[in-house]
């Protein structure tokens, strides 16, 4: 025995969510059907609308029904100021941070030849071009501390033309409020060598 | 700064999940979004089927699309042995076991008057009509252990008209392959006030 063929199917779909396994697939479909069949249609229908209207921002490139997304048309932000992502949860990250009033380009993931992404993949090209405009006055490299996003920054780095440009990437260390003791040691060691004076240079 | 309407709506959504905190909601819809359209669209348009076709089996009430279930249309099984459980769930670990050829009969929850939840929300007078009708020989209360669970067993025992009827609780003990330092207090007064002789009684 098992469950009947809709539920079954219904089960099978869940798992294309992320982190969701054969039981809780089998708990959501359940709970959906036995308590909640108005929130699973709505479910449905958000889904259906976000995949058939939710593109990409043409400035930014991240997730957006508009052309141009709410924040790369907000003239209060310093569009001379660019930070390059990888996705639009770090975007949501730095965000909320505060302390950015700069703009975006999310690159959608990062080099990867062995899953066949390239720089096409992930908008280089739209950025380099956009560097050429001349309005950015710094770049700034925030792919993730990975050995794949260091690469994209590298990457990044050797095809910009403008030698008077001010790239940077964002520091390496260890978190604010970390212990030591549980920062891996690749961190450690970037922190160790990033080291900041403390006390006035005597030059 | 935030997602875009479309994009929040759809995280607002996906949180109806059991087990779906905001954060993971986040995750699924721009995992979604980013790299698999094509499984939200099939996703959503197994939640709409499933919604607007999967009913209840009329004879054990488990959620089934057909009006009597693959299992309760078996002639193999034994009809005259029927487990009435709280939801297809537990119908399905007890298929697990591979142990049980009766049929079942579903509730869909315990009695819980505080949610308003009585005996004719769970099918309660349609499993007493089945019993009149005299094919059932033994009827196995398989509610959960819980304080719910045994209060709705109870209920349906004290309405059960037939004196003769065979009527029995699963039993409660040890876990098998447990620890007993692990089991809990009442779990275990449980095995010790159950225990069964291990030697023929000399009579
Ligand atoms: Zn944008
Ligand atoms: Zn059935």
């Amino acid at each position: 025995m098992s469950f009947s063929p809709l539920l079954q199917q219904l089960i099978q779909a869940l798992r294309c969510l992320p982190g969701v396994g054969p039981k809780s697939a089998q708990r959501m479909a359940l709970h959906l059907l036995e308590r909640d069949r108005q929130a699973a249609l709505s479910l449905a229908q958000s889904l259906q609308e976000a995949c058939e209207r939710v593109g990409q921002c043409q400035s930014c490139r991240t997730l957006s029904e508009e052309p141009i997304c709410a924040l790369c048309a907000d003239e209060q932000r310093d569009h001379s100021l660019l930070c390059v992502l990888e996705s639009p949860v770090d975007m949501l990250a730095v965000e909320q941070t505060g302390g950015y009033q700069g703009v975006y380009f999310v690159l959608g993931g990062h080099l990867s030849p062995i899953d066949g992404i390239g720089p096409e993949d992930l908008g280089i090209r739209q950025l380099l071009q956009r560097l050429q405009q001349g309005e950015i006055r710094e770049l700034i490299l925030a792919t993730n501390p990975t050995v794949e996003g260091e690469a994209t920054a590298h990457y990044i780095l050797e095809q910009i033309e403008d030698p008077h440009l001010k790239v940077s990437r964002i520091a390496h260390g260890v978190p604010v409020g970390g212990e030591l003791e549980f920062v891996d040691g690749g961190t450690l060691a970037h922190a160790l060598a990033g080291r900041r004076s403390l006390r006035k240079e005597i030059s």
